[in-house]
């Protein structure tokens, strides 16, 4: 998803290879300051403008990179949702495997919830863009991690359903929703869901 | 909000009075229609226009009462949310006060489901329109409710957080996904709930 295709018409040969290298180092600086700015001013603060500037570069060429701010924050969120991903499912424990179901269990909606602060209203506007809530790829996967993680604790009922319960208690817009409209810390969010996956995997 | 104001322009006096009494009767008529059409074609199949024959009225009638469609989704809706809040707050138990708080919890989420089964579309459209799922009075409401069961079952970190992560578990969207595209069953849903509130007012 988050490959950029060569533009057509580029000159076939050495120099497109030489251009292609220079195209891709341009869109991981332009990234990293895209990173940089919604790390210092929030999403809202990332406009093309700001990037250009940021980068220092025009601002055609971040136009002509990402198409749109959505085009930017897209790719923006695509990169940070692999890299979710690839830490859930091979990284380091607590988070990748090697740690208890539990603690991965825990470490999971931690994570989560740090990952929607960091980038909630990249989540919510590509959330809307998409095919609905629970069937976007990405909510499927957690949804089965969870479920894995159930079924190594020994979990019996229901594990796929009660995964998806747990899930929907890391919906972002609630999430967002709490801490935004209720003050609520996310220190205080992650240890409700440790409070709660503890319950559901000891209590019966 | 499901009373309708009398028309402007009546003329004063019994003649009126009786007129209104002639109208509040149509009213109850038309609703009663609408829940019989729903009940049997579920809300897809409640048209303005099935309702005026259903009811044996003129579809003129059907759109002086309620305006459009949405209008009168919107008050059967209203009506049996009003009707809902009563039996959770002040009605028979389980549902209501008398039982302990475990299985008025069951109960409650048990009800909701049936509810959303019943209502579903009327409810998401109700959603869609309105100022966002967490806020609306309805929400806010159950949300307290949970978390008065909770405490009352002696439930200690943060019961007010931990009501509002299980009343995340019954969004109907999330509910009519899970029946809709996956075939989950109301009753394997129901199950799944008792699951949850045991687990997390037992369990720790």
């Amino acid at each position: 998803m988050s490959s950029i295709p060569p533009r057509p018409g580029l000159p076939a040969g050495a120099g497109a290879a030489a251009e292609r290298r220079d195209a891709a180092r341009n869109r991981e600086r332009l990234l990293a300051a895209a990173r940089e700015l919604i790390a210092d001013c929030g999403a809202e603060g990332l406009t093309m403008d700001r990037l250009a500037e940021h980068a220092g570069v025009g601002k055609g060429t971040v136009f002509r990179r990402f198409g749109s701010r959505a085009g930017l924050m897209l790719t923006l969120l695509s990169e940070s949702e692999a890299d979710f991903q690839a830490r859930f499912m091979f990284g380091p424990p607590p988070l990748g495997p090697g740690a208890p179901g539990m603690e991965r269990l825990i470490s999971f909606g931690a994570e989560r919830i740090s990952y929607v602060m960091e980038f909630g209203d990249l989540v919510l506007a590509a959330e809307h863009a998409s095919r609905g809530r629970f069937e976007a790829p990405a909510a499927v996967l957690w949804h089965r991690h969870i479920e894995i993680l159930l079924r190594e604790e020994g979990f019996g009922p229901d594990p796929w359903l009660m995964a998806g319960s747990l899930a929907a208690t890391l919906d972002p817009e609630r999430l967002l929703s709490l801490v935004k409209v209720h003050g609520v810390s996310p220190e205080r969010l992650t240890a409700s869901w440790r409070d709660l996956v503890t319950r559901v995997v000891r209590g019966a």
